[in-house]
């Protein structure tokens, strides 16, 4: 019987653990039941008593073949959980409930009666109907085809260099208002190439007004005749992802306020004296909250808010990610967590160019290179410093997706992956507060 | 073929998910070599072109069917390692370097000219031979029964209050001194009562020297007349458990001095001031460290220590304690982290009670009592004063194996029983070290 215990006790395969566990509280069962068998000898209970030592080996020596180790899961979430419910008291104790909504206003507004962001944004859809019908024009072949090409170049780089002079410009322009307008004006210049490029190859335009709108307000860069709908708007989803919205940009605000506002203005001493132990510490420090904000707004951005668009337009393609958080490799991520912008880089940039015989590498290295410009363009003009920090962000990518993809397999590969998520973006982001807080707060002490 | 991307993409099992990653990366190779296929139609190619979306679901929607987060566990695994990293960085940078091999050895001396502990270990073990042959006495039934259960009796009594008398009234005697000196007695009380009872289960008594000798140093605290045998002694094998036996030691030491101590000493205003938000972030913060240290002990003791004892006294059966990390119930662990105790208190103390006819809970309830008395035993009489924080931490586990029990099943009993190891150690430490604390410290000043 104790034979029987050992063998199956170290049984290799989880499910062999599992029945194990069954095992194992079946036969004490068993055990406490043995006075109430008269059958038993006494000589057979006394040799039972007398032995009770079996010939065996630990469970964690290797000659065990043991390999049931499902409780180590567990015990990593109770970890990080204990863990950060302690960080948090500890920041309550530290600062007391910093969390303020009304301030977030002033992020978007220095001067009560100057909106510029809003401005901004609001200009360009008011003049979205004479931008489309330009593009139009061009590809019905009204005009020669070297002014049309002029013509739709100067559309183009408008979107781009119009918003930007304006908010380097205006002072009363705020660094997350800058973002805001940005960022608008960088999908529309996206959606107005997606929408020439599909013009131009299918010789076939619908310019009616609704479809142009549909097209502009869609959860997608990339532009089709007809786009895929979904039959009838899901009242009970569409309530769920409004409230997973507004609840989850709530929790954005007030994590900022509470959690990385006062580590970043805890770090600016040790990044003035330029001590390296205490900055990494600080940028240890500032890599959980902001992992943990990066991860709540890419399921806010990607899951709450573009189903919610999605649905609310009847739009059917729901593909805004794909599984990311498993990728093996560092190009596996880049091309899986953000589907609207690798969907519109692949149709309409690599395979552009590879179609006209580029090599693979160069390709895509070329659109690490505009993406890596995107990155720079959205961080830099609103905050009126031009310090590379995200272009080479994003251009070390290309090195360490090769020494990932060289060095690394399976579960390794993956923690390279996290690990570059979890520690370059915080490098990124005390780059930029650094220098920021350098040039506005130094100089006028 | 877009079409067949999402089927795999939402493919529910992690095969799916594998075969998915492959064929993704197939797929993309595949588009890329669409140029060099001149048997595409223009026509074919165009519609690919335009087509670049299809209905289907997010994937973190229920409706999707995706289960694969096969990285989450990386995920835990790289943000635990990193915000241990952190802690240990913050820590060297607050404290510098505490780690004072020297400082150990007064933690067992007071008085170098004095060395209690020792003396009563080298004592006990010069006198086993007359305490062993006194039972024999017992048994052969030279003496009449009453006599000799009195005898006994005495001697049992003997070794748990002459050394706790001992390590009371002595002033030289150090806490750790006490406690390693009264682990050494109840061990071989343990060993003597085991016995004593299975020579009275067979009537047959070996009382050569050398075969006490080896059951007084065997890793095991239950008699057999007939201890199973490894072959030989592996010699690889003794050297790499000797090896983490140094190793892990000093890793156990190095933390306390340089992780527990300041941790604790900063414990201590919140503890005196009652002030509850703060004792518990110190809680929090002291039971990381003490779990971290809890696991060493547990692998240095259990697999390392008494594997060498073991190999070296080719001693067969080597379990010493099994897959406790896996398990679902708060009896489970106590019936698989210990097995030596364990298996002592099935044998001689839990089967005998439920022969007599006991109800079985009432003969588990009596272990837990026996249990917590001995873990009281051990914590008091060294630290001499008595607070009943161990006893009650022991039978505090009787309700919560009931709780645990009927609530909660597979992953969340793990996770339950997870937590209460975490945070159930360092409450009961920090009871006693804020008592210890108080009687010595705050009395002088």
């Amino acid at each position: 019987m104790t034979g029987r215990t050992r063998r199956s006790t170290i049984g290799p395969t989880p499910a062999g653990g599992n029945s194990k566990q069954a095992n194992g509280s079946k036969q004490s069962s068993a055990g406490e039941k043995t006075p109430s068998h008269p059958s038993h000898s006494n000589g057979k209970v006394k040799k039972e008593k007398q032995v009770c030592h079996v010939l065996q080996e630990s469970l964690l020596s290797s000659a065990s073949g043991y390999s049931n180790y499902r409780g180590i899961l567990n015990w990593c979430v109770v970890m990080l959980v204990l863990s950060n419910a302690r960080l948090f008291l500890e920041n309550l104790l530290k600062y007391g409930i910093l969390v303020d909504p009304v301030q977030v206003v002033s992020l978007f507004l220095k001067d009560p009666y100057s909106w510029p962001a809003p401005c901004l944004v609001i200009g360009i859809y008011l003049n979205l109907l004479p931008l489309w019908h330009a593009n139009c024009i061009i590809v019905v072949g009204t005009i020669s085809e070297t002014t049309g090409t002029f013509l739709y170049l100067v559309n183009l780089t408008t979107l781009l260099c119009f918003p930007s002079a304006t908010v380097l410009t205006l002072t009363s322009m705020t660094p997350a208002g800058g973002v805001f307008a940005l960022g608008v004006y960088t999908i529309l210049f996206m959606k107005l190439y997606s929408y020439k490029d599909v013009n131009m190859w299918c010789r076939e335009i619908r310019h009616t007004k609704a479809h142009i709108y549909y097209f502009v307000f869609a959860p997608t860069l990339c532009y089709e005749l007809n786009f895929p709908r979904s039959p009838r708007i899901r009242k009970s989803f569409l309530l769920r992802r409004l409230f997973e919205m507004l609840f989850f940009i709530q929790l954005l605000i007030g994590l900022v306020q509470q959690w990385i506002v006062p580590t970043i203005q805890n770090s600016m001493k040790p990044f003035q004296d330029m001590d390296f132990s205490r900055m990494m510490e600080r940028m240890l420090k500032l890599a959980v909250p902001n992992h943990l904000i990066w991860l709540i707004f890419f399921y806010w951005f990607f899951h709450s808010s573009m189903n919610f668009v999605a649905e609310l337009m009847q739009f059917g393609d729901r593909e805004f990610y794909r599984d990311w958080w498993n990728s093996e490799t560092v190009t596996y991520f880049w091309s899986n967590w953000n589907i609207p912008v690798h969907k519109w880089c692949l149709r309409h940039f690599y395979k552009p160019i590879m179609r006209r015989g580029v090599n693979k590498w160069v390709a895509q290295t070329a659109v690490f290179l505009v993406s890596a410009f995107f990155h720079e363009y959205l961080v830099s003009v609103p905050l009126k410093m031009f310090r590379l920090w995200a272009f080479m962000g994003m251009m070390s990518q290309i090195p360490l997706a090769w020494f990932v993809g060289r060095f690394l397999r399976g579960n390794h590969g993956n923690a390279a992956v996290w690990i570059s998520l979890i520690i370059g973006q915080p490098v990124a982001v005390l780059m930029y507060v650094h220098d920021y807080y350098v040039i506005h707060y130094m100089s006028q002490s």
